[in-house]
């Protein structure tokens, strides 16, 4: 799927060799026939009028198996490519990518900013019966705001966001480009929507990626005090139901995390990991990208977490380990060092 | 003390009868005749009108001692039980607690959200002479804010918070269901008074204990910006005198925290726990939940601390220990590293 | 070069004599002639009217070659001070200097504070054709912003404020005491310029060190949501052109940071530490304060770096050592323990 385009309306479309040219990749094969390229998309996702890119070996897969019309691909996985696909090779997909991205969504941060003459709360937007829009609220176009919702005073509530029935907005919130279901609460200081740490390297420095995913929340998930959900960078951020999260927790980009999950304080996520269900993650904890972590998983307090963890493991430490084993090191250099000191 | 009706009034009164039907709980003993219960409360701070819990072994002497009236306990604590408590017993007496203190208070959240029709500055809020009040900022109901004060634009103070004398709130800070004492400074983004984390496991998923107690701050904190304080579940969150808080801070439930700490960036300390007088803690420090660290501790950067620790020790690592053990394990490894890489 | 006194306009001046009774240090050298002390300064940008202090070996070169008209030093150090150099003495200089420095600057944190009846953009504020303030914004007296910015509502920039061209300040963002280069992007609830947490030991408590340098940050630099940069003591705080920094980081006082720097998430920085160009930090890092990391340096996600670290080195754990170092370490305690466990 593209990007929603109730928050990310995009450019173009382009030509093969207008992304070609916009991106500085070369044209590999080009079975696009008259078609033009409306938008880009994550691979596993994509349609046949999408570009994607493949930067990841771990993605592999999904190049594979892939319905996008053109992907951005390093030349070393030409062979793999799938028939029909038209491909743009490049030494640095994910720079090329970038550029491509701008291209389709050169306003991805572009959010509602009412000046003191307009109207805080857009006609445009949609509010249920029963809810209060606190002083200094922003609302933008377009959003929709559930029955029975209270948005407490001097938040902000971006363009197109929807907020489900029964909802709870602290004060000096603010959320944008997402989607949230009913009973959600979110508490004072929360930020949720900004966009993903995400960017490629180049030979002048660090060139934007543009973060066009949403965030996507749960009914009854609640979230803490001055935490930080990003936004996806095309896949979306979701966080399941009933997930509690406490204060000053981050949560990178893509991130997945399942339904009943516990996140203690200061905890962070980074891009693209995928957390099970019934997962119970201690404060203080780091998780690394890409990582998978099975339903049931419990990680003690600070730990850093470099691998998958399978289902229902207890892991500690950093790197994590199976509990067990921790305490077995920490035993271990405690007779050690006790010795030497001898 | 049962939770300050100020900030939360109790419904009820509940008979005994009620309570064993809204928690789940079975009467065990019933020493009410025709007393009814107005609220719940610590036990060990409880009088003969309020419902207590007992939930973890660390706190069965506050069970042997307690003047509550009725108490929610598994079987197996019953025989030490005082003579006169009325008795519920739950297998899970943590979610019993979190279905009667819900009944008491289901509002725990509920704070004064004026629209932009109303005044921001609520016409029962008292502000002392010399305070300045900044433009977009809410001030609750019957909130007092002493003389001298600078509460900075577009902060929100909620409703019966009192703000002593000579304190300067930064700019974007949220206050609720709190007291502080005078010359207080809150720096921008800090978060005062949100919920603790505090849920009860079901089998539907996790159950919100109402969180009713305050935050306390006394006289010349300093509380950094974006850090988070929360209030207590049902005994208060307290900052003793002279404390500084650093940037990033999280805070949960129920910490007592004595004079004259200094607690730097990214710490966090869990609910219960107990920090002394003239303890100094470095950046990114973890400290587990329920302990009791003494006067005069300093604890370095990044350590987790798992235990108890007495009064002046210096400790630092994870699982923290004395800092002397700590250089000499840091060494055997070093050296252990070194003969097998030979 | 002393405070910049569109930020922080001295009081005084005062003369030596003045200087040794409010700090309560003693003269031991007084070459001021008719001179009257105008501020205070760092050491290493001290001119004739400033007064410096040592407090900390490691800056004993600036105090051999400083061009201060006056120090504050512990008697120790006294042999060791360049000619024509007026010195005051004390057992703590840090505090003697806290008094001297709140003499010239008792209200280092004052900031405009518009109610509800004034202007929230100050009439000499100074915003570039095509920027658009969002309401609720406060803009302070002699602020500047460029041309083609985006404030988004309810952020608060401070007195005298500058930002460059094409900026974008998100939701709930506030600056103070700071310079923005142009092409900056803030994200939602990032702080910036709050004080340095920096006070000096007293027998009756901590004693506020004024801070009274400023945030500098270079053209296209990034920050994330609710990350907080502190401004500096004396010295200023300095991001480097093209950083690129992401949620929940804290930069402590008079950090500087080079150019092309990428520092993720929840990260700490303490004081006065001078991070090269180029240089990759992972997340939930500690940085100790006053250290020295070279261009290029790679630094391991939840890393606690004690030393200083060469250009271009790659480091991990804690304490933070070569990453090579580290596998060996990882490798032989896992070994040990599974030699024990038999």
């Amino acid at each position: 799927m593209p990007p929603d385009s109730r928050f990310f309306a995009p450019e173009g479309p382009f030509t093969i060799s207008q992304l070609a040219e916009i991106s500085g990749a070369t044209i590999e094969r080009d079975n696009s026939e008259n078609r033009v390229y409306s938008n880009v998309a994550p691979l596993d996702d994509a349609e046949r009028n999408d570009v994607g890119f493949l930067d990841n070996k771990a993605y592999i897969d999904q190049f594979r198996e892939t319905s996008a019309g053109c992907c951005i691909v390093e030349a070393r996985y030409l062979s793999q490519a799938p028939e029909g696909l038209s491909l743009l090779v490049a030494d640095n997909p994910y720079l090329a990518y970038a550029k491509v991205a701008t291209a389709f969504h050169p306003s991805a941060e572009k959010s509602y900013c009412p000046t003191a003459s307009d109207e805080l709360v857009h006609p445009s937007a949609a509010i249920g019966a029963g809810s209060v829009i606190g002083a200094g609220t922003v609302v933008g176009p377009n959003a929709e705001i559930g029955r029975n919702c209270i948005v407490a005073p001097n938040c902000y509530i971006g363009d197109a966001v929807r907020i489900g029935d029964n909802c709870r907005i602290g004060a000096l919130v603010s959320v944008r480009f997402s989607i949230l279901g009913n009973n959600v609460s979110l508490f004072a200081g929360a930020r949720i929507g900004e966009p993903g740490f995400g960017f490629a390297a180049s030979p002048t420095g660090a060139v934007t990626v543009p973060q066009v995913g949403r965030v996507l929340i749960g009914d009854g998930v609640e979230i803490g005090a001055n935490s930080t959900i990003d936004r996806g960078a095309g896949p979306d951020t979701v966080i399941g139901a009933g997930t509690r999260i406490d204060n000053l927790v981050q949560i990178g980009h893509n991130v997945r995390i399942g339904k009943g999950c516990i996140i203690v304080a200061q905890t962070g996520i980074a891009g693209s990991a995928n957390i099970g269900d019934g997962v119970q993650v201690g404060g203080q904890v780091g998780i690394a990208g890409h990582l998978n972590i099975g339903d049931g998983v419990r990680i003690a307090a600070q730990s850093g977490v470099m691998r998958d963890v399978e289902p229902g493991i207890a892991v500690g430490g950093t790197p994590a380990m199976p509990i067990k084993k921790l305490f077995r090191e920490i035993a271990a250099l405690a007779r050690l060092a006790n010795e030497k000191g001898r």
